[in-house]
């Protein structure tokens, strides 16, 4: 190990394996998508994407027309490359080859411009007020369909909102919403495929499949049934370990850190890493989260700072303490990714879309 | 506008200008370096470091010796680039004209070995218990300044931790475990020079300047003075927008966002926006933040999404409503970094050094 960041490790064969466990779940006419946007959660779409293809994936999501652009030219053609964000604002070179998402009325019409049998797919809001047509464009587009006539409607999505919350009544409200908008679209694109579930829909059940579901966090390994029941179904893909950059003392009534907020109540010996929040290691978790060594827990002791985060060695024994150089556990074989999520206040989600650019990457393929 | 994603514009012309007003501030023959690590706080340090070598700076301050093989290949040869993040890990290339900032005795054992007259920095930690040499082994040191003889002093340094705070005691408490670490090292090595201070130093007085002040936040438009008396004696030098991707309605007694954490009273035009988490826009944004549109504030509701924020038009004439693709002020003449960090429950530090790959990254020369 010489470089003085920390080594982020990224499973392709785990992320492989975690397609295929997850293809299995739903139902055999099902496709599994994968959403791949934010540079596939911040793990690399340019590898993520082709190994995704690879395990027998077809159909892939971005969120804007840029990251489908980029995609565009790295997987194969007969990939369907989805943009969430919709129809690009005007740059043809960014639409070649993808297929917008039509999210409004608006969208819509800026489509219909372009024609030519344009393939798009249809999003509707059955809950969340975040994009997709609402029910009031829904009514405007069910009474006049022909706004259609010139596009190719390859697929109809909508998205859940609490769908890691398997009791919760708004799941169900907005499946009955999407079986409606089933029942009214369905003679206007006959050859359209429907999917409203994500990584945590498909474990709400086959009714919930439809066509397709589009699969994202789970892919990346984080637990998609941490609310529901049962043994997780896919490996954590994802691990992290940065290195020490100094063993220090600590002296009692001494602190730590920017504005002093942990105070030592006896001599203490820490380890300073070299990652901070400018790598994605959150300042919320100043004080809460927690690394590990060789299994031994180590406190965050005070504030983390933009390149360094000190940590408390108390529960190692002496001749097992760390040394310069050594590799700290971020997340990996002792604590998950959605247990330093939940230590830094936020989900797994953000932790892995905020891993920073410093990190060496090594992709192992197991 | 035909990217999807946001567009960062970075204002080169007030990153030389905010050099040039805060090596005004300091004493004479104080040098004002500039820290550039963490990417030039997230800035681009490939376009921020020439910038500030040609506004007059000509030490540089970075956090891993990566980050300084980087900025070696793109500086002239005249600026001394510090490492404060020590020693590479054996990495000889990495190594090669960068200055080392040693932080423990295991550190300068390693730079002996080395020797050959090295240049190095020293770091003295008074009262962080972050990096550098503690009492413990500042005074192992005094015992035995022979450790240091093949190796070339250059720098010594400390750091505070809350210079920010105009009137804790802790900021003179440090200052004078500095004034007695240059006693004790001064006769030890003549040539060195010594520096503690930061952005937030520098304006806690001359005394507090020595012979180098390294400039961070600062540099990048921050207010270094906020809990301080005065103007910002600053400029902005980062702001950001973000392309509309719908507008759309909700009904009253609807919700917004993942969970469902904010319900409308009333019928609601909102903006949905092109940028959420992944691009660095904090999930503790969620019904917290609040964008801008030509001056209206636009509260945040409901969760901020990966890749999208839902806000709220209501403080908008209806006339004067935004459509899809033009561009909402995250920060900028509306609202300040501060401002919106405040709103996230963090420091402008976090929020800068997090902004996204995905966003346009404009450079412009005022």
């Amino acid at each position: 190990m010489c470089a003085m960041s920390g080594e982020l490790t990224i499973d392709i064969g785990a992320l492989k394996r975690n397609y295929k466990a997850l293809d299995i779940v739903s139902t055999p006419d099902c496709e599994t998508a994968c959403v791949v946007k934010a540079n596939a959660y911040g793990l690399g779409a340019d590898k993520c994407a082709p190994a995704l293809y690879e395990a027998g994936a077809r159909s892939f999501f971005v969120a804007t027309s840029e990251e489908g652009a980029a995609l565009r030219s790295i997987l194969p053609q007969d990939a369907d490359i989805y943009v969430l964000g919709g129809l690009d604002f005007g740059d043809k070179q960014a639409r070649a080859g993808i297929i917008p998402v039509l999210n409004s009325l608006a969208e819509i019409e800026q489509a219909r411009k372009i024609g030519n049998n344009l393939p798009v797919a249809l999003h509707f809001d059955t809950g969340m007020n975040r994009l997709g047509l609402g029910e009031d464009e829904a009514q405007a587009l069910y009474q006049e369909p022909s706004i259609l006539e010139s596009l190719d409607v390859r697929l109809v999505i909508s998205h859940f909102a609490s769908s890691e919350e398997l009791d919760n009544p708004g799941n169900k409200s907005q499946l009955s919403r999407f079986d409606e908008i089933i029942e009214r679209t369905k003679p206007l694109f006959p050859n359209a495929r429907y999917s409203i579930a994500n990584s945590c829909g498909l474990f709400l059940g086959a009714d919930h499949h439809f066509d397709m579901v589009r699969a994202g966090i789970a892919l990346y390994g984080a637990h998609p049934t941490l609310l529901l029941q049962g043994d997780n179904p896919v490996e954590p893909v994802v691990s992290l370990q940065v290195p020490v950059l100094q063993i220090r003392t600590a002296l009692k009534g001494t602190s730590a850190g920017y504005n002093s907020t942990y105070r030592f109540s006896e001599d203490t010996t820490l380890a300073v890493v070299s990652a901070g929040y400018a790598d994605g290691l959150p300042r919320s978790l100043s004080n809460n989260g927690t690394l590990y060594w060789k299994g031994y827990a180590l406190p965050i002791r005070g504030r983390v700072s933009m390149d360094a985060i000190i940590c408390d060695l108390a529960n190692v024994p002496k001749e097992e303490h760390p040394k310069r150089g050594d590799m700290i556990e971020v997340f990996g074989s002792s604590q998950t990714l959605e247990s330093l999520a939940t230590s830094a206040g936020t989900i797994s989600h953000e932790i892995v879309t905020s891993l920073g650019a410093r990190y060496k990457r090594v992709y192992k393929h197991t």
